[in-house]
């Protein structure tokens, strides 16, 4: 699977995967995203394939699936591969069927701060036989079996202790995945009706990983604004994805005319959401979030 | 420091040290290296240096340090960089001084095989300030302090489980050295009179880690044939380098007129050398090395 030229990507995702296309001297062409599930806007992608467009790089945003099926109808109709950004979504199925069913190649973040960890590290999910070779050489310096360098690789082996780590907390991602979703229902319950916050759509088809909760505000304003105030109460929130990887200081040609992805990235504030949080503690953040926000709550 | 164009480096060296320059889009240059220490040939650099050349990459092989003289009055007179792949040079000094004083910038491993070791990942050593924050936002995604992405980085961080095992290796890292030292006399006082067998030159000037002890035979036939044979005796030697980086499978466009590299590269193999390795076996490393060559002595 030898990419070239156009990358179809959205900006709303973490440097690293636009990075990855940029260091592989691809180009990002970036599309607009849903303003309601945060992932890129399927009836936006068509107008942006060219010739010189050669796949699709997707984002799961905070665990939530993009239309796949939709992506795979425009893949298939141009002949494009599709790579999905799943860091978020260990753990997650749509239909039944784990995520990493579709696309050609699924890739999972190992990070310690996700789902499931090995320190740092991830995997990539594809059916495509061809590719465990030359994938498994890429990274181990381009090496062959026999010590031949038959790919221009890198070093980007995982290490034996983070492969132990993956092995340890691989006992337990059932139940902390269970955790996880008890927490995020729990969030739910707590902001669904609060006036001054949107809440990520989600879907009934799909199990989710109570990877993030994400709030969204309605103006960068407020959400900065929230962002202090919780902090003051030594409640850690996140502004992610913050800023857009269509804003890159070091790359001015890139484009950015991406007003939904604009408006989400200023409005957002992932919450804490991690196996050890207790449910008591998400109780007490909401309310924080009710109580500090009492006089927005007609906004 | 940003290089274009050309580096110019030698190909006697693992792959990591050309495919740095290869996956930074500059092209290598290949100089060949000396018969009796390993390391670049000073007096062949010159006539390589074009206008498009940027800087020297040179490599202390096995622990024994380039001419870093000559490098750096070469370096000065066409104004290039030197950076120095010190991969194998933890520990050691020239002249009472760390090797890490030579050159603008030098790269040590400290990958689980290396005499000073985190499991995987290096340190950089260098004098100029401004590379601080430049390699510091490089290696984690090109973020800077406050969340922009101000250059086109990748994820080479050094994870927390690395840097605790630095710390635990730091505290033994001088007895180590020591034994080390002891280990690789070992082999010298064992090997030094047999006639099939070269030892790397060494100098009076340099103070040496014992990180590798490289033996040399006159032809791969023979290199190869005692590979096999210490193997029988479960002994594990190593041909490295071998195959040299400019012999990339992928890369058909290098140049490899370094006949000296290759007679070397087909020559070598490194003989076991680790700091829990005993004095008794390195004796009966030696002893199964002229037992199994005597028919060779003659050669």
């Amino acid at each position: 699977m030898d990419l070239k030229g156009e990358i179809i990507t959205t900006p709303f995702t973490f440097a690293s995967s636009t990075l990855a296309i940029e260091n592989c001297n691809l180009k990002p062409i970036f599309c607009d995203i849903d303003p309601n599930n945060y992932t890129i806007d399927v009836t936006k992608i068509e107008e942006l394939i060219t010739p010189n467009t050669s796949a699709i790089l997707a984002v799961h945003v905070f665990g939530n699936p993009c239309d796949v099926y939709a992506i795979d109808a425009i893949a298939k109709k141009h002949k494009l591969k599709v790579i999905y950004d799943a860091a978020h979504a260990f753990g997650v199925e749509i239909d039944g069927k784990g995520i990493a069913e579709f696309g050609d190649v699924s890739m999972f973040s190992l990070h310690a701060t996700k789902v499931f960890n090995s320190i740092e590290g991830g995997i990539l999910a594809f059916r495509n036989r061809e590719l465990v070779n030359k994938l498994g050489s890429l990274k181990n310096f381009g090496l062959s079996g026999d010590g031949e360098v038959i790919f221009q690789g890198t070093n980007a082996k995982m290490n034996e202790f983070q492969a132990a780590m993956g092995l340890c907390n691989l006992k337990t991602v059932n139940s902390d995945l269970e955790k996880r979703r008890t927490l995020y229902k729990e969030y739910e319950n707590g902001l669904k009706d609060v006036s001054f916050i949107q809440l990520m759509e989600t879907y009934e088809d799909v199990k989710y990983n109570g990877s993030y909760f994400p709030i969204r505000f309605s103006s960068i304003e407020l959400r900065d604004h929230f962002f202090g105030v919780l902090k003051k109460y030594n409640v850690m929130s996140r502004k992610y994805f913050y800023p857009l990887t269509n804003e890159f200081t070091f790359d001015k040609n890139l484009s950015s005319k991406t007003p939904i992805s604009k408006h989400i990235s200023n409005g957002i504030l992932a919450l804490p959401l991690y196996t050890d949080l207790s449910v008591e503690t998400v109780r007490k953040i909401v309310e924080i979030i009710i109580y500090e926000g009492d006089c927005y709550k007609n906004v």
